[in-house]
C-alpha cells in the first residue's frame, strides 16, 4: 500500500475507533478537525506522516526535555526490552534500571529528600502523594487534619482527585469537580490580579493573606498539605511573583501544613536549575516528577518524600504492616531505563544550564519584539518557559471575548510557520515550552513566527 | 566490578532510596526483608541476579500474558523508541502505532463497543471511566444520577477513588477510603457465603436481592453504574456463581444502570475467551483493560465504550467543546507498539485457546491433588487462573488466625521448589496465574510443588 493510501486508512480507523485525550470527539470522529499523525522526529522538529516537518516549541506536552531522536535513550530502551520488559516492585522487588534510577533521582534531590515512589503519570505521582498525605497525618494521630489547599489555575493533573486539585474551570465542569476536601485559593498571577491597581509586593501580600485567612476559617488543625507548582504551568506559564514564596513558606512552616511541589514541568532542569523548588528557595515535604524525567520516552512519574515524611510512613508500616498502595506498572523496567539514560545525557550535554541560558535569550527576544504590542498584555517566562498573552484593551487590560479564540487563532497562524506553541486555557496566552536543545538560531525562529502569527491573526 | 559486588551496592542503594509499592517499607529499608532483584526471563521463568531461576506462577502481577522475552515485542518496542519514543494523542493527534491498536482494540471487542481510549495503568483508565460515567449523566441531564456500586472483594486499583471502588480493607485502612459516593454490595463469594447453609442458586437470589435492595434504599435514580470484574480476582480468584450474571444484568437494565466491567485481569484472554464478559454472557457499556493489552511489556491501559455512551460523549463535546481529560502519556507509542505485537501474537500462537485448554488442566490437576486434603477449603479458577483456599476445619468452615499468615508460609515453602505463586489478601489464599504459554508439564510442576508447599507448611 503507498503511504498516501496508508494515511488515509489511518485515518479512518482514527476517526473510527481512538477516543484521543482533550479532543472534541464529535469533530474529530466527523473528520471536521485536522488530526494530526506523527512519524518521527529529530531534536527539536517533529515530522508528520505526509511529510511536514514542524518545530516543537512545546516539545510535546513540555515534556520532550532532551528532543526527539535520541540514541542513547532509544538503545536504553531496546535493552531493556530485550533483558527483561517486565517485572513488577512490590513486596520489595526491583531491577538493576529501577533502583539505579531511584539513586540517581535522590542524588539530584534536596538534600532532606531520600526516598523514591515510581508511577507513571503526574497525575497518579499526585494521586499517591495524597494518599502519602494522609497516611502521614493517621499515623501521627492527626485524623481531622486532611484537607487540602491547592491554587486557581493550578494544574495538578486529570484524575478526580488531582482534577480537584488543578484550578481551571475546563477540568472541573461537567464532571461534577472539585470534589471535597479540596479547597483552592488565590492564583499567583499578579497580571491577572483581582485589582489592577496592586503592585507586586502588594499582591503578594494579598496571597499571603487569603492563604492565611483560608487556614484560619477552616481550621488550621484541619489542613494537611498546601499543593503548588513553582510556578504556574497549564494555568498560563506564569513566574512565581517576586517574594511570593519567601511570603507562603513560613505560613505553612508555623500551621505543621505539608509542602507538595508539583514539579511536573519544572523537574529536572526546565527552568535552568535541576528543580524548580531550588529556583525559588522552596523546602517541599514533597515533589511530584513526571515528564523530564525520562524525558517521555517511556511513561514514568515519581513522588519524592522528604526524611521527615519517610520516618513517618516507617513507623506506619512497623504498626500496621505493609501500605496499600501500588500500580502493577509502577517502577516499570522500560520507563526507568529510559530514566537512567535521560539523567545522564541532561548531565552529558549539559542540557539544564542550556535551558536556562536559551530559555533567558528566547524570553528576552520575545519581549523585544512583542511587550510593547497593542494587544499583547504580558510576555513572561522563566528558563525554557516563555508565554504571550493577548488583551483586547492594553491599558485598561481587558481581555477578549472567550467566543473569538485569539490564542487558537494565533496558534493556527503560527503553523502556516510550521512552528507548534499550545493556546493555554484559561485566556488567549500563546505557551512555549521548547526541549532544552533547542539553540539561539531555533529560539529567533520561534520569536520570528509568533511576530509573524501575531500580525497575521490581524492583532 | 563483579556481580556481587554490585548486587551489594544495588542492593544497597535500594534501601536507601526506592519506595516500594505494597511492601513493609520499615522492613524493606532495615534490610530485614529479602528484596529481590530481576534480572532477565524467559517463556515463564524469571531470572534474578543472583542467578536463581523461578517458574512465575503469577506472571509477574497476572500481566506476562504470553510469557517473558518475546522478542517480537522487544524489537516492536525497539523499532517505536527509534522511530519516535513519543508524541501526545491530545487535539486528535495520532501515530501509527496507537491507532492500529485503536482499531485492533475495537475489532476484538464486544460488537456494541467501538472506541477506546487509552491511559497507562488498569486504576487510570478506572479513573477515566468514572470520569466518563459522570459526564455521561450530566450530559443525559440526570445529575444526581451519580453513585456507584462496586463489591466487597472487587479490586479496581489503588488510587484515592480506585481504591475506593475496591471493596479490600487493604487498600482502605489508614487512608481513609472508601470516600463517597461509592458503595460495596455484596462479594459474589459462594464459599465465602454469610451463611454456609445456602446453596449456590439460594446465595446467587440473595446477591441479587442484596443489590436490588440497595438500589430501592438509595434510589435508582442516584445510582449511575455497577462496577465489577467478571470474575473477583485480587479479592481472592473467584469465578461468578453459576446464574450471577444472569441475575445480575437485568437488575441494571431495568434502573438505567450502567455495566463497568473491569477486565484488566480477565481482558485479552485469560479466562480462554478474548474477554471475560463473554464467557460469563454480560453486556458492558465500559471495559476497563490493561495488563494483557501489552503482556506489561509497556505501560498501556485502556477505556473501551459502548456505542451508547459514544453517542453521548460526542453529544457532550458538540454541546461543550473539547472534553477535559488526559494524560500526558496517553495513547503512549511504545505502549501502542508493544500492544499490537502482543496481540499480533497472541493470534498467532493461539494464545487464548491454551489460556483456556491448559488453565482448565491446571485447574482439574490442582482439584485432584488438594481439593480433599483436611486444610484445604476450596480449589477453584477459570482459564489461567485458580487458587487454593486454605482452612483450618473444613467441615465448621473455620479460618485459620491471620496472626498466623499460612498463605504466606505456603508461599514461601512454594519458593523452596522456584516456583511463585501469590498470597492473596484477604484470607489464607494461595494464587495462580502463569502466562498462557504453560505447558501441561509446567501446570505438573506447579501442582507438585504446591503440594510440597501445603505439606511443608505443615497443613
Ligand atoms: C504540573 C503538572 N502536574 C501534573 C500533571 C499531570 O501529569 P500527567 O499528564 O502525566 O498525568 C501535569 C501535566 O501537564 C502538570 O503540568
Ligand atoms: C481488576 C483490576 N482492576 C484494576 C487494577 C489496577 O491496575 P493497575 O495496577 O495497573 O493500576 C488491577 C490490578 O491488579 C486489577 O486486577
Amino acid at each position: 500500500m503507498d503511504d498516501a493510501r496508508q494515511n488515509d486508512q489511518l485515518g479512518q480507523w482514527d476517526r473510527d475507533s481512538f477516543l484521543h485525550p482533550s479532543t472534541h470527539l464529535g469533530q474529530h470522529a466527523r473528520g471536521e478537525a485536522q488530526g494530526r499523525i506523527i512519524r518521527t522526529g529529530e531534536g527539536v522538529y517533529i515530522e508528520d506522516r505526509d511529510g511536514q516537518r514542524w518545530l516543537d516549541g512545546f516539545a510535546g506536552l513540555y515534556c520532550v526535555n532532551v528532543g526527539y531522536g535520541r540514541q542513547e535513550i532509544a538503545d536504553a530502551i531496546a535493552k531493556q526490552a530485550q533483558e527483561l520488559a517486565y517485572y513488577h516492585a512490590y513486596v520489595g522487588h526491583g531491577t538493576e534500571a529501577s533502583i539505579t534510577l531511584a539513586k540517581m533521582v535522590t542524588d539530584r534531590a534536596p538534600d532532606h529528600m531520600n526516598k523514591v515512589y515510581f508511577g507513571l503519570s503526574g497525575s497518579d505521582a499526585n494521586e499517591t502523594n495524597l494518599k502519602l498525605v494522609w497516611y502521614y497525618n493517621n499515623i501521627r494521630g492527626l485524623p481531622r487534619k486532611k484537607k487540602i489547599i491547592s491554587r486557581w489555575r493550578g494544574y495538578h493533573g486529570s484524575g478526580l482527585m488531582t482534577g480537584s486539585l488543578t484550578g481551571l474551570p475546563l477540568f472541573h465542569d461537567k464532571f461534577d469537580l472539585p470534589l471535597s476536601p479540596i479547597l483552592h485559593t488565590t492564583a499567583p498571577y499578579f497580571y491577572r490580579r483581582d485589582n489592577f491597581e496592586q503592585n507586586e509586593a502588594e499582591f503578594v501580600a494579598q496571597c499571603a493573606s487569603d492563604l492565611e485567612e483560608m487556614i484560619e476559617r477552616e481550621g488550621a488543625d484541619t489542613i494537611a498539605a498546601f499543593w503548588a507548582e513553582p510556578m504556574l504551568g497549564t494555568g498560563g506559564i506564569v513566574p512565581a511573583p517576586t517574594g511570593y514564596w519567601e511570603a507562603i513558606q513560613p505560613i505553612l512552616d508555623k500551621h505543621d501544613i505539608l509542602l507538595v511541589a508539583d514539579e511536573v514541568i519544572t523537574g529536572f532542569g526546565r527552568l535552568g536549575t535541576m528543580f524548580g523548588s531550588e529556583h525559588y528557595g522552596m523546602k517541599p515535604d514533597f515533589i511530584t516528577i513526571a515528564k523530564g524525567l525520562t524525558s517521555a520516552y517511556a511513561p514514568l512519574s515519581g513522588s519524592i518524600v522528604s526524611d521527615k515524611v519517610w520516618k513517618v510512613l516507617e513507623q506506619g508500616t512497623d504498626e500496621n504492616g505493609p501500605l496499600g498502595h501500588g500500580w502493577t506498572y509502577s517502577a516499570h523496567p522500560i520507563g526507568a531505563a529510559a530514566g537512567v539514560a535521560n539523567l545522564k545525557l541532561l548531565d552529558e550535554l549539559n542540557l539544564v544550564q542550556n535551558a536556562g541560558e536559551v530559555g533567558t535569550y528566547l524570553n528576552r527576544r520575545m519581549k523585544e519584539e512583542l511587550a510593547d504590542h497593542p494587544h499583547v498584555g504580558e510576555v513572561r517566562g522563566e528558563g525554557m518557559l516563555c508565554a504571550v498573552e493577548f488583551v483586547e484593551d492594553r491599558a485598561r487590560r481587558t481581555f477578549y471575548d472567550p467566543s473569538r479564540k485569539i490564542g487558537a487563532k494565533v496558534v493556527a497562524e503560527l503553523a502556516k510557520s510550521h512552528v507548534i506553541g499550545r493556546a493555554m486555557p484559561g485566556g488567549d496566552i500563546l505557551g512555549f515550552a521548547p526541549p532544552f536543545s533547542l539553540t539561539t538560531d531555533e529560539a529567533d525562529r520561534i520569536v520570528e513566527a509568533t511576530v509573524k502569527a501575531v500580525n497575521g491573526a490581524g492583532l
